[in-house]
């Protein structure tokens, strides 16, 4: 699969491109690279009430999917925290996955997330996104259990053997499933789930080593504010990172890729400390402890500022958020705001 | 309702009784007294597959419930941490809601767990079991994230509002929802949800002073292992006590219940004796924060060993247990069978 | 040792009393009974300076010492959190250390906390208060390193080997030391600790479990709050209770230690109750772990407050703390100022 | 300071130079560049003992020290977890602070950790290494409560007030002193503590953010396995880097250090491999929570096993260890003196 070089025709036999993608053989490790954008399941109004129903805002998910894949993001991954999977009763996470799947019509590759409590669900899931056509399955962790080692990598072994020939990228947050994805996890991995061809990370790894443990196998994906720095410590394997904050508008993370891919690692640390700005309110003051607490809420309210997508309510019961966390999200939303302008072509 | 007293009658007038309980007002706090047992959910054999589809041994879940009930137990939980509830299909789940409430048929109080990973699952699982007929509904925390006060607080007010009749019993674990449940939660919860009539509780707590907060509005119901203590305490309220133990065979737990019931606190002591020699392989050495990664897992292990139900394989993901573990499981059922007939009548 | 049967004659031979204790074989389990009041040491103004210096207000210790006897408490602990042990000079401590035990004069036992970093100086500050002439050494656990099981037993052990004739109370505080102290610790105490008699408990725990597990051979002591309760459950075993309320004014403790003596549980109740709500706003409304940050500046707060002693300034670098935290602190000590009058004879 | 260019004179002039450090200005950010050695502080044999007395081995101290002061390191830290500061009496600590500070006669740079209980003796200590020559001071927090912002940022703002000339780095251990130190940490740390001129890290962190918050004022010095890769993101800043191995031979420490510094970064990465591989079995597979509870014990089996120095036994209370833990240490030690030759000039 060849993204960017394919483009031109693209345009033009997009409905057969659809069907090849069908057809072709799975994704490997090599396709993943540049912005992975995750985008929200924009609610509608109401939606913060335990009484909605319907709360999928289809046309507004479909508009923001269209949008960022006109503008230049090379894939998409959605249903983990700021989707709010969590939250959605199944027929609306089936309607949000079907929604993005289309919109994208394998233009890029889409991962979507199928963690759920269990793991019967989560094959049934699984199979549910990949016969809507998404590139992948993004995976975490059981949670009724702090997750163990052996727990960890069963799971994942269990994936690939329901679905041996799918791609599974590893969802990779110490604080939502309580474990630390330990080198013994990834050398685990390489050997009983050799679906797994991806992880996304938050906050630094060593990737390198991580890379060496499982063979150069897996993508890992960092945050856009670790991008430019994992690029230059391995510009071959670095090559993909993941945001959030495309969904309030791409330009910044998207002259962030055009500068790595170029090379101007000058350009690219200069758009980092632009996002690090952004970023200073985001994360409360009390640290990770205290935003794993609210890492959905600040999400939607920060979207909402930036007012390139109507994220919509948080539905709940993720919706609560003292009023001085909840005023960090807005002006990170409008920092970010401010910001683009300075990357717009 | 007056489940002992009305026994006479009831056992000429089930269906009768039956339709008088779906007519009837809504259970409060004093019909919860006595033993409430824990359930598991049997599963069939290769449920600890990936690929196992309906897996519920719904004959042997009738047998059990019925059985425990023809031994006397005062009430029954079901659809929490042992029986499976984070690992069943939403099919599966129904299915054993059903068996359960059906083989009751209203002789004694059905509490059914509807915790899910968010608001609008956990109001149409309420409902289900609401219009299947169980008593009431036990619910934990959203498991996402971290809860915090106003997020715990927020959804049982919003349970409270959403079926503004129907009993609730709080899901008090510490370790699965990684919240203290706090005087200020309990304080808020009678403010703001008060169909919250009971609370299952974990460990020792002061209920004492939770009953002062609260103004007596809920019953705090703790582990067979402190039904004497709590008893001693105040022999008004601290009225009933949950196990899971009884699933393993009731005799011990409902001696405990008539020795409570009597008033015979020596033989109470004794019993309770008898129960912490079977719990001492139980609990990992390692503490409270090593049982909570194989609750699930050691709870069937120790069923299946005791032999009076068969709970059949553990589901996954919750199946992967290391082997020291798992033979203080087994113990503690072996234990737990050969107390039995001391306290058989 | 009896304390009370020996008042008498000891108002006229205290001297003699004070050679008598020197020469007296050891004090048991059995002679820890009643109150216990844990003392802060008054600190002189501006001790809050990084550069003060001869910070102990030995008048003020010696006082307040003193007149906690002529009321009546059955003994004394020393030097834990509540004493900013942790925080004085080696110089300052031994000063305080003896100003407590000459005050006392053996009159009632004393226990003087020895807990430092390293086993070496906890023997040598272990020797100390022993040739000093006090009861016994209060010890919690190393805190370079989170504590192990072997670790914690070990320490012990050694210092049951260094001073095999000498009491020893265990701190058991799961915040500071970073250990559940477990029902293994206990078992392993009894056998390799022989000296260790007693135990200092924060929270409620199930006693009397570990009484059986320990043979008996340790009084377990717990906060005045929970004395009532643990009184009704083994009314022989569970005798002794701690109050660092006591060094606010001793009369609600001690009323509710005669209460307790006389048998009127009533009465004790009642007294638990008043105690309970001066304690509704000690422990931060976000929970222990919040109070676990600020244990020593609120005991501090709340005794100054209640103005029965002169605590003094908080010493570094345990003197920051919010306002919010504070103030419930000084309600605290309100509150408990408020009461004493109730229970002044 | 310019250490390696006046080398030449100071060979002749060693009484010289060292009177001038006495009347030299503070040491600046700038002065702390290369390979930092964090030494251990070796015990006689019978020093796992608790009445071992006078258990520092002064003449293995020093000879480790001059050694490798003449393979070429670049400066010295001690007196933190591997120097076993926290076990040592007063006394002992002051010998070996004395011993390491005269064998260095400020050949090069040495920080000393004064980290205690309480900001008095912290002040005491750090005023004690002063006096003794010692470049600066290396300060932990408080550990009787779970460190918090205000508390930490004070703590540092009191030994900048109480030292207003002598350079301190900072602690930063996450497990040891149970504080994230966040950015408001750092933010405030360049305000309220100017010394603070160096910190040591322990895991990966975002140094770049970290100089861009405090206005390159510190000197963010990581571990040995991460200065290849903090070189590459900056090459200007992230210039030292410090090893507990080098105590174990320090030529592949070394290699890496004239690596880095003469740009040859192919070759850095490679010795940075060779690391990677001795500390495979040196952290557990359990991760660093683990590791924390074991780390000085690790730290003295590797270094004897790896026979550079004879680091003799473990103090207590901290040599307790289970066998699994060691055999990892060990392990490591023996990869490291196998390693040695390749290095070796």
């Amino acid at each position: 699969m060849k993204h960017r070089g394919s483009f031109s025709w693209r345009i033009g036999f997009e409905a057969l491109a659809w069907i090849y993608w069908e057809i072709d053989s799975m994704i490997t490790k090599d396709d993943i690279k540049g912005l992975f954008s995750f985008i929200p399941t924009p609610a509608k109004p109401g939606s913060e009430r335990w009484d909605a129903t319907d709360t999928v805002d289809l046309d507004e998910l479909s508009r923001l999917t269209e949008e960022l894949i006109q503008s230049g993001v090379d894939g998409f991954a959605t249903m983990g925290t700021t989707a709010e999977s969590a939250t959605m009763t199944e027929k609306e996470w089936e309607q949000a996955c079907a929604c993005v799947v289309e919109t994208v019509r394998g233009r890029v590759p889409v991962f979507v997330g199928t963690t759920t409590l269990g793991t019967y669900d989560t094959v049934k899931r699984t199979r549910f996104v990949k016969d809507l056509g998404a590139t992948g399955a993004m995976i975490g962790l059981p949670m009724w259990q702090p997750a163990t080692l052996g727990g960890a990598v069963q799971l994942f072994a269990d994936m690939s053997e329901a679905l041996p020939d799918y791609p599974l990228m590893t969802y990779w947050n110490e604080g939502i499933f309580r474990f630390p994805f330990p080198p013994p996890f990834w050398q685990q991995i390489v050997e009983r789930a050799p679906t797994v061809i991806a992880a996304k990370l938050f906050g630094f790894f060593m990737i390198d080593e991580l890379l060496q443990m499982t063979g150069n196998k897996i993508r890992f994906i960092p945050h856009c504010q670790m991008a430019h720095k994992h690029r230059l410590l391995n510009p071959e394997e670095n090559i993909a990172f993941w945001s959030t904050e495309a969904a309030m508008g791409p330009e910044p993370v998207l002259a962030l890729r055009d500068a790595l891919d170029a090379g101007d690692m000058d350009k690219a640390k200069a758009i980092t400390r632009d996002i690090d700005y952004i970023m200073e309110t985001f994360i409360p003051k009390e640290g990770h402890g205290e935003f794993a607490k609210y890492n959905i809420q600040l999400e939607k309210i920060r979207m909402n500022e930036a007012g390139y997508c109507n994220a919509g309510p948080i539905r709940p019961p993720y919706h609560v958020v003292p009023e001085h966390i909840a005023e960090g999200g807005r002006e990170c939303g409008r920092r970010w705001k401010a910001l683009r302008p300075k990357y717009a072509k």
